[in-house]
Parts: structure tokens; sequence; C-alpha cells
């Protein structure tokens, strides 16, 4: 796989040295994945370091063959790993010595600028709200993926890390789902849809119709649309979906899964007769750049946002190319400054606001 | 467009005559897409007759044309129709001579055996709950739908009808829901789903969470699978998929979305080189058998579940075909005895049940 259909919104020609601390151990194919995946990236951001924390017996004659990357990467040997099955609360307590919780801890130590992981999504949303912690004056962190749609790419969140949310979690997630659409996708003023099961404003329930009226009545990042219906979702209406992480999570899989009917359905399709096989070989060119536009592998990336500091959680079955696209979004977090861009909103929106939530005193803010 | 493509799961030999209250004036293209589904549902059920409730004057015009159907149909004037946009509380208290409301009335009076309407939902909900009641022992009425997946269908409930769910609410769709499957679908054991946000059981909120642990202790028709997550759903893991209506509403308009997304993007791939075209031509009959498969008509109708009456809403934007269909799912349920099925399940269930909210008495039950 070459690197051309890696996603390149970033500035690709960075000033500042970067580093990125990654969880060798973490995904289902790792450390090779993992160490693949930053050969991969190295050819977009050829100047960003990379330290791999894990087995370093597995891990250095993996980098034994890429000559390219050796330079760029110090390893940090350690013999433990977060399992995929661990619970986060039993991953906090007898983690501290993991792969994933040492990458953390290189965030938080100010020796990496960010953290990619494709382990346990509990355990590293556990791990990074207690040593990274949440941004001053963010309530809650939330979970934001890429989803594909009719017209390019919306943001969407929360994808799980809050079950259950109340408007002013809602309107938190809003502004920062704002900024991340303006730092990291380029979008000047993102349109926010806030996700209920019709557009009137007498719709939804109690947390999403409060939610609506601050975002209404506060002057935030972007555009508020209004409300969003599931039909909206891919037909691009908004740059960003917010919802909260038990509709979120279901929606985020409900789209994956839907693209891997039609992916199934298709490919029935042109084997059903020796016809529909010709009709294939013909059309091929164009089936190829569909696969790419739709493939899950670009839409890769769970950005933890609302921490203070940048962490990027990769899927556990995710190959090389996936991987290096979330190294990719987590190094445009850092060079875009995503953290420093939230704290200014939410400082702004402190001075100006009429939300209870967001009056942070100021000394907070600027800790 | 034959009837060939009409679903097909109930008896079409009936042997009761069954009446149909037809809302002549919902729908975004009525009256005439009403009158041409019935006369498709004709070829399907040919015995069935039809009460069109509405403007006569444009009515009459439509079934000269249609010479099988007239003897089937009587037509029952009024001037008055509910609007799209009309709160489901204006029409209950203004709506008395609507289409709408005079079809639940005849299903009510005993006149028809069942209603089926293609207007507003809300409007037709609130009035099929006052005017038909709920059935003894249930609680909540549910909105159920069929949702297509990778090996052939499944049901999926709350759609809307209940924002907020407590366990008992879920407890009680998952019973009907199993009970629709097993009559409508001729699934002899349907296997039940919770939709969460992991297949865990600590995962969730508290609300499925005990839903889970009453469905695992009660003796419910069918076989509690326990939670599916949203990737679940397209790949058919399970034939009922239970939820509350804020999170299914927002799923099924979602799946729906999915697969426009994915027929928009699959007619500009062949529209994409001249190749692609060709490989279009060749494949063509087998793309026709996959639209017939995917194609949302054959999936339409949004069955109310758990009132004292056959009520099916129809999708405002449909044409005749997928009105047909509806009405046929409406019949189906009346010859397969579905709300006769429900009343017997939950008398077992209240009769051998552990759960409090099941234990209706006897006597309320044999109404």
């Amino acid at each position: 796989m070459s690197s051309s259909g890696l996603r390149a919104k970033g500035k690709s020609n960075l000033n500042a040295s970067i580093t990125v601390a990654l969880d060798a151990m973490g995904g289902d194919f790792a450390p090779e994945m993992v160490v693949a995946g930053a050969d991969l990236a190295r050819t977009r951001y050829p100047k960003v370091k990379y330290i791999l924390f894990g087995d370093r017996g597995r891990i250095e004659p993996l980098l034994e063959k890429r000559k390219a990357l050796l330079p760029l990467v110090s390893i940090h040997h350690t013999d433990e790993a977060v399992h995929n099955d661990t619970k986060p609360g039993v991953a906090l307590r007898s983690g501290r010595q993991s792969s994933m919780r040492l990458a953390i801890d290189a965030v938080a130590a100010g020796q990496a600028d960010c953290v990619v992981s494709a382990g346990n999504t509990g355990a590293l949303m556990a791990m990074a709200k207690i040593v990274l912690k949440t941004l001053p004056g963010i309530h809650r962190p939330a979970i934001a993926s890429f989803i594909p749609t009719a017209i390019g790419e919306s943001v969407m969140l929360d994808l799980g890390a809050n079950i259950e949310c109340d408007a002013d979690n809602l309107f938190q997630f809003a502004v920062m789902g704002a900024i991340f659409a303006r730092t990291v996708l380029g979008i000047p003023e993102p349109s926010i849809g806030l996700l209920n099961v019709g557009a009137e404003q007498v719709k939804g329930n109690d947390a999403v119709r409060a939610a609506a009226e601050l975002l209404r009545s506060n002057p935030i990042p972007g555009r508020f649309h209004g409300f969003v219906e599931g039909n909206d979702i891919p037909a691009g209406a908004v740059d960003v979906v917010v919802t909260d992480g038990f509709t979120g999570n279901i929606a985020l899989k409900l789209a994956e899964g839907m693209g891997k009917l039609y992916s199934g359905f298709l490919q029935k399709t042109f084997r059903a007769s020796i016809m529909a096989r010709l009709g294939y070989l013909l059309a091929r060119g164009a089936f190829v750049k569909l696969r790419e536009r739709v493939d899950p592998r670009r839409y890769n990336g769970g950005m933890f946002l609302g921490l203070s500091g940048v962490c990027v959680k990769s899927h556990g079955g995710i190959d090389a190319f996936g991987f290096a696209n979330a190294i990719g979004v987590a190094v445009d977090m850092v060079v875009q400054g995503f953290n420093e861009r939230i704290s200014e909103e939410l400082q702004r929106l402190a001075q100006t606001a009429q939300m209870p939530g967001t009056q942070v005193p100021v000394a907070e803010l600027q800790q």
C-alpha cells in the first residue's frame, strides 16, 4: 500500500519537531502493525519521531527491516500490556507498567506530544483521564470520529465515553467538535447538528432540547444548524454531529455495519453471473476508487477530545494503513494546536456566555 | 410494477373476510397512491375489502379506472384531513372528523379489522392510543419495522413512540417483537437482542441492564441472545432488535440514509467512465436483483404493537408498491392473530413471571 491514500488534511511540512508515543502492544496485529504504521506515517510526516512502548525483543527485529524509520524511533521496554478484555478499573490499578499506560505517561511528562493506541478503549480512556486530566472548564471528555458522507466527511461525538449526557455535556461536545472541524478538517465555519428524532424544536428528550437552547443562545464557534435526524448523517447535512455516547456508539457501529452489508451485497452481485463478472472487469477502475472512498481505514481514529493532551484510539483490528491514519490525526491535532484552541474558546465563552456550565474561573483556564 | 415483488410472508389464501380501513388522504401522494396501493394489494389478497376514508370527489374518479377493485371498496366521505405538521394534541382535539381518525374509529367500532395510514405519525399514534387503547397488560405501545440484513430481515422496535424507556418497557417490547417475528415472519423461535454499546453484561445504562436481567430470568417467547451492538443489526445477528424510541428512531433513519448513500455511490461509480457504463450494462441483471433486495418499499410499514387493534403506519413519501406492502403487513397481523397471541403470551407470563410489571390481574387480561 502506498502512502498516497493517507488522509492529508494537515500541514505535512512541520516546523516543530513532534514526538508520538505509541502503544506498540495494543491492537490485534501488534506490534507488527504498529511499527509498519509508523513507517507508513513517516512518508507523510518525515520529521516526526516515535517512542515505542512495548516488548523490545519483538520490536527490534521489526525495526531492522525498516532502515528509514530506525533513526526516528526509540524503544521503551516493558513486559506488560493491557488485554482487550481487561476492565478499565483493573487496568488502572494493575496496569501501571503496561505499554498503554507508559505511553500516556510520556505525554503527561512532556516526553511526547501525543499518544496513539489500538488497545482496549475503556482502559485507554480511563488511564488518559487519570493521567492527562480533563482540560480546565471541560466537564467530560468525549470520543469523536470521522464518518463518510455523500459530500465528504463529518465528525461525530460522543461515541461511547459518556453513556448518559446532560445538556451541558452536549453543549461542550458541540464546542469541541466545532473546534476540531475548524482546526483539523480546516472548515472555517463548521455547521453543528444535534442528533434527534425529528427536526422540530419540541422533539426529543429534555437533554437535547436544553442543549439546543444553549447552542442557540451562546456565541459558539461555528454555526448551530439545529436538530438532525439519523438520515442526515450520511447525507452530510452538518459538519459536526453531536449526541450522547449511547446513541453515538450505536450510530457509528451501525454505519460501519451498513458499509460492510453493502460491500457484501456488491461482491455477491458481481459474482451472480458470468455477465456480472465481466461487467465488474470493465467497471473495476471506478470501483477501486469507490472502495478507496469508503475504506473504513481512512476514517480510523477515535479522537479523545477534552483532555490536557492529545490521545487517539485506533480500531483494534486495523492494519498499518489505518494505524498510520490514526497517527496522522494525532499529529494534526498537535500541529494545529487543537487543545490550545479549545482553551481559548472556553475562555471566550466564559467571558461572554449565559451558560452557567462554562463559567469556569479565568484563573483555572490560565493554569 | 407487478405484484410479484410484494412481501409475501403471510397466507394469501384467506378464509376469513377481512376489511381494511384506509386513510385515503394520508401521505404525500394521497389519495392516488392509496387507491393504487389497495389495487396492488388486491392481487395478493383478492378477498380483502377496503373502506376508504376521505374526499369522495377525489377518490371516485380514481376508482373508475380500477374495475376489479371497485366491488371491494366502499367510501366514507369526509372533507377533513390531518396535515403533516399538525401537532398530535391538536389532531386529537380538532381532528375528530379527519380521514385518519375516522379510519381508526372504524376499527374500534368493529367495522374494519385494521387501519393503514401514510399520514402524520405522531397524530396517528396519539389517536390510535386514545381510540383503540393499549392491550390489557401492555404499558406502552411501540412502533416496529423491518430492517434488511445480510441474511434476510429483522424486526426492530421501538422506533419513536417512546423517547424514554425503562426496563419494563424494553421487556414488553421484546415480548411483542418476538411474537411479531413468530406470527408474521413465521420464525418459530426468534432470537432477541437488546441494543447496547457493548456485548458485556456491565455495559450500557441502567434500563438496558435491568431489561437484560428481566429477559434472562423470565420465560419469554423466543430466545434472549443478549446485548447486540450497532453493527450486529445489518449483520442479522438477531431476529428482533429491542431499543428505546430515541435510539431506534435514529438507528432506523441512519440505516435508511446509509442505503441511500451507497445507492448514490453506486450510481456515480457506474457513470464514472465509459468502461464503467459498459460494465453496468453487462451486470445490469444482477443489479436489478440487488435493487429489489434492498428496495426500501419492501420494508415499508411501521407496525404499532401493543394496541387493541391493528394499526400500520406507511412512510409518508411512499408509492403504491410500498403502500401495498404496508397493507399486506396489516392483513398478515390480522390473519395470524397477532394481538390474540400477545394477550395469550402476557397471560402466560403473568402466571409464571417473576416480573412485577407483567403481573396484571388475570381478570384484566380476559376482558
